[in-house]
């Protein structure tokens, strides 16, 4: 399957985008970021265009970027203002400036021709809210984008690959729901999980000490934002008739599933709870235990895509009721790509 | 030259296959084996009929297999048992099963259609007998299998690759005869050499100090097996009329050339000998000697595959008289894999 | 753009080529190289005509080399005069013996057909003057050739690769003279600097302590021959009417930017100068500086190659004033190439 264009994508966390010039390639294209002195995130085409220099490999002279080769130097908006020996500067100097969105703690570009709607930009608020925290991290993944929304909208896997962290049997027994909103574009998988054994991930943060009512609410907006609401009870501990549900404790687990090439894949992934707030060693576990989880995500996947490329072509996979969700995301995303 | 399929192939040493989930690449095809509770090898697909998981790096349940991403599960006959979320199992979960058979403390498996007929296995009984000791190993190659075809069938490499351990300038200078019986499609090599210097090799591990009689007798059933039956002895001792030949020393070095991929190949080997059975000090310098002889050939055979990889299209070789074993080699293995 | 063939290329120091035998690929072609007894430098195909077995991984026997796999032994004309197993040597028995030329200190091979004019081939005579003192190296580069042709044939780099060793402002912004000898094929590329600053590489080497005028006189003989003419003097400080010169300081860099593989080069380095002959401080000050300056450009040169190597075929690139030599020498090339 191609990569999707015309599309939205996280390129960054905003605290990456800073001074210095990061190197970052988003659907094969490679770009360098950067914020001016006003605090604005910029997000440029990473090639010189005089004779190809990475322009994260360049230098900062104010808000302008210095090729590191020659000296040819670049305004935010990508124009060419300066060349050596010289002081005309030819018409077409300039290299791409990709249009770039600011919110929720993380950095969108727009891969694709003409504007993006910011507006369709989906939302993840508790990165920023006040009544939640956050840790989160990135992870290079050797495997395609495809492989991570699979084994994301599969959360089966998790009773086998992550056993003693979030795995339990339950999970892989309990029925699945799947729905897709088609006009939207969304894809949302439910498994409700009632008086269930509480997994370490869980038991540890929240104090929990019995059985729990788990559930697993995921919304994945393609191409690359994916959000697993969870919530974590005592059992038989309900929400209110008007939503509110102060005896749960709430987990909102993201990731955004960004192709770097057509094969390799940025794993960004994110925890932010709603209790505990203060405690730096609920923090420092939920950080550690999600980061294992991620990698032995990422070892897996990584072996996927060393299967896939030593394989016959045309080969068939098998599956079954627990691949609704993953199924459904397959077809929006081949909607998006235009792809059969 | 394409690889053959419809044959048996070595893909273990028996005293590999057991607990654990031993996994092996033979002819391209990813296998996975282990050895049932009954004692019995097994070869299945290593690859799940559901996400592509490795089977090789699942877990076993009894003498099944519980897929390591989720938990689809396997009997020895490559039927899936379980899946996860659900009772009924679809019709066409399988992986394939391989047939295999283990005899003379190998463990073949038939890389092809149909079914394999394991009377044509070809024997090496010293192996298994108590009147031999036998040590081996295997080594991968980073290269085709049949560079390894042709360093086997032309022993006249041991003077120059292999001088100190196996090789004497008489290997080189002795005319060898070569003969094809076509039927059976069995190649015959002999090199009989007499009254010529001993090699290290040999010298310390039978404690002849004189000059010997050396015959290298070899017997190559394409596509993987090789044997060279060599006898070593005081130059005049001669065997009996009736065969017996109790003052020689017999040594069955064997080879199985198990392809991997097109491109690298598993180089198994053994030393099996009918002296000094008793003799930890003979055991331990024949197996680092044999290793280090094989880890020449394997140096030197990985660098022909990178000149392969670099050179023009349509080389060609030249050949002489001490090729006619490889070539006719070549010429079976051809008719074999249906190449010209 | 493709690798110019019937041209003279440099294979080696002379230094390099002695007893031993030494690998060397150009053009693609495997050489091994060693110097006869009678101190004549010989270069062969580097490969067996047997089984492809590499003669720099074999073994001399006087002027002879005996291949390391099976014997086959090769004359320095590349003729084979022993073979194993049999007297008689076949016919065709032969590996391609290269056209070899010594002088200056280096060792030029032709690669291509037919034979070369050995008076075409530029000279450095700087390399063995008793008036000029060099130091030199060589680095590997992970580029196509065509990289560093550009990269030397543009001396603006020198500003922002090169700062703090041989960059200044002023290389930058001083516009340059490119003329090009259509009929000898040799493109020159001038600049002229008064009144500028003196780089750390030469104020310490020469000791001058103020401003300088330096010049830099580029000579490219294509396509592997590169001479820079540099000049420093006092600022002010003019030849004599009849070209002498005592009063400034001369330093002859070269380079012979020699194609390994179609995207890998030789990046052979010197530095000769009229002055301090004898201070050996100097010396390893120079030679530590430039190759400083070298593995600058290695390393930006090796990035750009990966750069190609990801980009969509057709990139564009935007050339301006200071590029007029670099495509006067790709347009040379072109015409040794037949490319277009």
């Amino acid at each position: 399957m191609a990569i999707a264009r015309n599309q939205w994508y996280v390129a960054a966390y905003s605290e990456e985008v800073g001074e210095g010039l990061l190197a970052r390639t988003i659907c094969g294209e490679p770009l360098v970021m950067y914020r001016t002195g006003a605090g604005e995130a910029v997000a440029l085409a990473d090639r010189c265009v005089h004779r190809r220099f990475p322009l994260s490999r360049s230098n900062r002279d104010g808000d302008r970027i210095v090729c590191g080769y020659h000296g040819f130097t670049y305004a935010p908006d990508g124009a060419c203002v300066a060349v050596p020996g010289q002081t005309r500067i030819p018409r077409t100097a300039r290299v791409p400036a990709y249009q770039v969105v600011e919110q929720d703690s993380l950095v969108w570009v727009w891969i694709g021709d003409g504007t993006g709607d910011a507006a369709a930009i989906p939302r993840a608020p508790w990165l920023t809210s006040p009544d939640y925290v956050t840790v989160r991290g990135m992870e290079p993944l050797a495997a395609r984008y495809e492989l991570l929304v699979d084994n994301l909208l599969d959360l089966s896997h998790e009773t086998y690959l992550h056993a003693g962290y979030i795995g339990t049997p339950e999970v892989a027994q309990t029925p699945i729901t799947t729905e897709v909103d088609d006009e939207a574009g969304i894809v949302y998988v439910s498994r409700r999980m009632k008086d269930v054994e509480c997994p370490p991930f869980y038991a540890t943060s929240t104090g929990i000490e019995g059985r729990i009512d788990r559930w697993q609410d995921i919304e994945y907006h393609p191409p690359c934002f994916y959000l697993l609401h969870s919530r974590i009870a005592p059992t038989g501990v309900e929400p209110g008739p008007d939503g509110d549900d102060p005896r749960a404790f709430h987990v909102e687990v993201g990731y955004a599933i960004v192709p770097e090439t057509d094969t390799t894949t940025h794993d960004f992934w994110w925890v932010a709870r709603d209790f505990a707030l203060d405690d730096a060693d609920v923090s420092r576990f939920l950080h550690d235990s999600n980061r294992t989880v991620v990698l032995q995500d990422v070892e897996a996947l990584d072996v996927l895509e060393k299967v896939i490329a030593a394989e016959p072509a045309g080969y068939q996979e098998l599956s079954i009721n627990i691949d609704t969700g993953g199924l459904a995301a397959r077809r929006v995303l081949q909607r998006l790509t235009g792809a059969r």
